[in-house]
């Protein structure tokens, strides 16, 4: 690794990167800057900043990039409508590059060597860190202590910041993992990796238990400009508000849980429990919106290289160049994707129940069966034939 | 045409095909023999049966056929979890191409020379119908009254009726287009053709409105064996018990209605409502078990050939060669699917909250953060290293 | 098709479109307005013209679009790559819509109500005729004589020619239907359609026979800026006289010859003989730049979309949101294809051999075998471990 | 690693892996036994066997498995067209597999507890071999001593074979590294990792310069049973003996040289050359009689499959599931590509001029545009006119 003298290490003021800090100091003899970035994980930034300080950390930056992360990072995904292995809307996985980002820029302006991370080696984070740094700034170094410490164990560590004054919560932990922003909350570990196991209703700490949703049903109507959602209600929103909004209404009528298997891409299997209100309930939107805008070429088209877009959020391939060409597919075909759709949320579950745009392609004319069609009938007949044409062939062939 | 001798047509027992019985004649003085197959459409075959040989058939077949099409057809596209545009599971799209082979076997057997549909002209069935005709045998003859016939509009059809004693619904026409079978069923037309219209509570005859299910959530244990579903609460039952046994289940959940603007074939939009309490409630199971054990490669392949899998139902492109090769390759990813699915079923959502399986790829020992676990945190960086090796070099380019 | 007062034809002086100016009027009194566009079809416009207004056109367009041609339809599927069927680089298909969009034009400047093309009802160019056609102006009519007419031979049309006044060529038609343009000729019908037929010489003529090619092999410099060739041999050139240079070169060494059985869109199978001397030339250099500049997920992803693409554009349908979202993709791709390549042309083949580029993400540093590689070797199997994952899992379920 | 007793070593005679035969008897005080494998690599593999127990091996296996290679490994790749990039026919990709499943069969008879290979950190073969090994017998070591020994350059390796007595090669080693088997051949390094260097001729050994090829062209009859190769010019041969006899024919007139930038799968792009003159052969006779019998979804899914079967085998992924599901595929679409092609070898080019097949979906009375074709060309405009649906309403709305 060489030497170390500045290191801005992505802090969020737990344990382990509390620890860390100390352990940089220890094993480079460097300096440590911190940096947390506010993407709406629900806490408090200015307590972490001064714990920061007290274990050690020469500064302390703390930022408010919720704005940028939505507009920057999570509508892109959301223009494709991508979402891993059919589910997993990315919320952590596109939270990573941009603090990446970040704190590639403060150790430029900081004159930092390295950038430091928390993640361990079996997981996607350390992907998408490492990864991203180097796409940014090649040269960087970037050290994730707990691949490569001593510490074997929970209580080593507790241990080790016992020794070095570094506070220690009182409480015993629970046993999950856990990571939230705006877009989406992620839980792992402990029951959960039996998969067989339902996950408990503790877990959830984002959505109402479906079963103590309201009994009645609410309406929400999502405005749409170009495939970004502007107004709920009628009401336009700043896409902070907009998405908090969302995580409201959904959350309360519990919205938003999904449960999984997945393939990490370090080769693993892991169960996650995600919660995801404002991000379930906007993409069902967002789908139905383009059911009415989109051909079915464009339609087929998207849905498949979704898949695409989702591997490469989810694999940490974030700053790379066909992720801005896909980027500049799915612009193009957001142009239209104006309108407003409405939908049902209902214990756990919402569905549009209906939508209009002024640039449907939906034509009743041409759908009704009613006798005023515009649809020359006849045409059907000569369509079949040249439609069955290749299997036609291919039977004659068959029949020889 | 040519001269028409003899017309096996498939005969559903409503107006239109019954006015087509003496339409045929009337055109081509061809004698008619129906086609009806029982698909799990819920209706009691016998009085259709009577019914067709009263409006002038000369013979009338109908047949229980729902075991070789859940067997044959469905089970096919289930194992590949195919939906197309992602929503729709197909039912009817399914069950086409075997009611025309059917006809095909007994046109071959009767001596007819044409088969005959009820199909409109800018529709999906007609494409299904013909296609499949002609891949069965490419020189048998495909009539289509409805995109030929003169009679402009229903008035004029039901005129047609009384003229020749046909029998005419005395109550009024719900306004609504309906396709039914035991693997879902499909509402279209009348008010629904305004897409920002919500669906009338009246529409639904499969599933009960998730407002009225019961406030408890049920759970349910599906077992799969090498992809299919064999048993339900530890009872194991013959697919047509299964399915029925499934749509009971879900369908008091309110599980299994689909609200969809979708691509038909021939180039329109329409709105389609679909109710398919057992598909969804056996897709969600399969889906789960599936993401236990596939690896990520072969997932997120099977994800993207199941569009186009549906596709190739959807269009009428059953009997190919094509849908055969996919088949096969889905075989293959369905041997280990062997497992047991939970799943929870409340106020219209089905949701899987836990799978086990004999050949799980998930393994707990490498998925955990327990300080056991197998996995050597020290590759992580060697990993990461050589992922980004593309976008450190493109990002040295770039900065050059 | 209601009543027709004007129509304006695509003309190209043959005996088909000449019969057809007379048959317009005969048929509907209508006026014809013929257009001719120069595609680089290497024909003298002025005698077409001509031939035009004394066969009864009212008005005759000529019109230079080549540089349009290539500029904003040729190099938009250039930069993707696209082959249809991995064969055809589709220069008639890229023709037909440009065409189309002329004669819109002139259609709604000289308050034409219909247009008209000379293809029959089972090939492709009717496809794209009328698609281009309405996808540019829904309510204009598009009149196909040749599917719709009477003549049922060609000795039928010749009477009818003669009878009209209508020149016709004195010499004996080859057999042969031939299409030309500046990025390629095709043939097809007569002795081709034989598939175990080799092709005779006599049908070449955009490129010389490989056996009588020079003796000695050609170098050629390929200069390409923003994945646009822009200069041969270090010589700048404008787009028209770059691929007429390239078709000059290619074509002497007979580079550019492809024999192919294609599936048509109609359903039937076809085959053709393509000359695209400048096109095989140019995509073969284009390809081995994009191999120094795109990185592994980027160049995979482009290939397999350049199928879709090419589907587009032989489908007719390249006037759709979705061409332009995939150009868009493209685009981004092809920002860094800047750079030179070397080719060299022999007897029929045309080799990339050599390759450079400012914007090249190869790095000798790192493939190097020699001893001063930047490469950390450990991390080999590291990566190998982890890459094995999923197969190391799988294999011991399978062991179990 | 732990302790090991007993190796099997991937051996091919040449001085690494002679050298590591010491070195892991040195390193591990283990047992070494050689295996060779004969791939058609054109060496004697006796003098190879002597080397081994000279240079300390207690065992060496040399085996004959070119029938097995091309059966079950070529064979497959081949019925799906599989080429990396586009461009190279996998032949070292497809061996790996072979010779690692050999290896392990031999470590379980000989009770051993590792394996060996002679792979390099940086390439690709190393997780050919490693990925290989653990999907097969999870189990198992591999060791790679290139990876981890200390020997940092030519001169000590060669310094450490004379102190141990290892026969050192006389003569300066050529710069190239180069992999033969019967299915190709593949040069890297030296002045080929300048990718502006055009490869000179020396370095081409399986391929006659196609300059001194012929002068004459030659013809050449391959004839296909469900998609292998069963004769050529009539005479059935067994498949060693057809792709020996493939090879020399094409070589003699200089076909199957190849020469790409590539992507490894380590992140590295890597210029390489190839000689493949029968897998070029037989693959361009491949292609054309695919044409033939494939319809248009089938070739153009097949060829988008391609891409990714081609990523599994260059990507060490042979012994996967995924794999197999692949082949099931492809299987499936060969079964009837049963025809005879007529290729035209010349000067380094092989081109398919003729293809018949009893299977052939070519129909030329569809085809034709003779008078007395079967088409029915009034359809062309109804099917111009729903393929043309979704752009005119898209058009609409615009105009709108």
């Amino acid at each position: 690794m060489g030497e170390i003298k500045k290191v801005v290490l992505a802090y969020s003021g737990g344990l382990d990167t509390s620890v860390i800090v100390k352990w940089l100091q220890d094993k480079y003899g460097c300096e440590v800057i911190t940096y947390t970035a506010d993407l709406g994980q629900n806490e408090d930034l200015e307590p972490i900043k001064e714990k920061a300080l007290k274990v050690g950390a020469s500064k302390a930056y703390v930022e408010d990039v919720r704005e940028e992360f939505l507009n920057e990072y999570v509508m892109k995904a959301f223009k494709f409508g991508a979402l891993y292995e059919g589910k997993y809307p990315l919320a952590t996985a596109l939270g990573r590059p941009l603090i990446t980002k970040k704190m590639i820029e403060i150790a430029q302006k900081e004159g930092a060597d390295a950038i430091a991370h928390g993640s361990t080696g079996k997981g996607n984070d350390q992907v998408r860190f490492d990864v991203s740094a180097v796409a940014l700034k090649p040269d960087i170094k970037v050290i994730a202590p707990v691949r490569d410490w001593e510490l074997k164990s929970r209580d080593e560590e507790i241990e080790y910041a016992k020794k070095h004054g570094i506070p220690v919560p009182v409480t015993k932990d629970k046993p999950y993992s856990i990571d939230r922003n705006i877009w989406g909350l992620s839980v792992e570990a402990g029951p959960l990796e039996d998969p067989y196991h339902e996950p408990d209703e503790e877990i959830y700490s984002f959505t109402k238990n479906p079963l103590e949703a309201p009994d009645e049903p609410e309406y929400v109507e999502i405005e749409f400009e170009k495939g970004i959602p502007v107004a709920i209600d009628g009401k336009r929103l700043n896409i902070v508000d907009l998405v908090n909004k969302a995580n409201e209404i959904a959350g309360r009528h519990g919205v938003g849980r999904i449960d999984m298997v997945e393939n990490r891409l370090v080769g693993i299997k892991s169960r996650e429990i995600y919660e995801a209100p404002a991000a379930v309930l906007l993409l069902e939107a967002k789908r139905s919106l383009d059911e009415l805008i989109l051909d079915r070429e464009s339609l087929h088209l998207r849905d498949q290289l979704a898949i695409k877009y989702a591997e490469l959020v989810y694999y940490g391939y974030w700053f790379c160049e066909l992720r801005e060409a896909l980027d500049a597919f799915a612009d193009k075909l957001n142009e239209r994707a104006t309108g407003t759709v409405k939908v049902k949320l209902y214990k756990g579950k919402a569905t549009a129940v209906a939508r209009k745009s002024p640039y449907a392609i939906y034509s009743k004319e041409l759908a009704t069966y009613d006798p005023g069609d515009t649809f020359n009938h006849k045409y059907g007949e000569a369509f079949c034939y040249i439609w069955g044409l290749p299997l036609r062939v291919a039977a004659e062939v068959k029949n020889k």
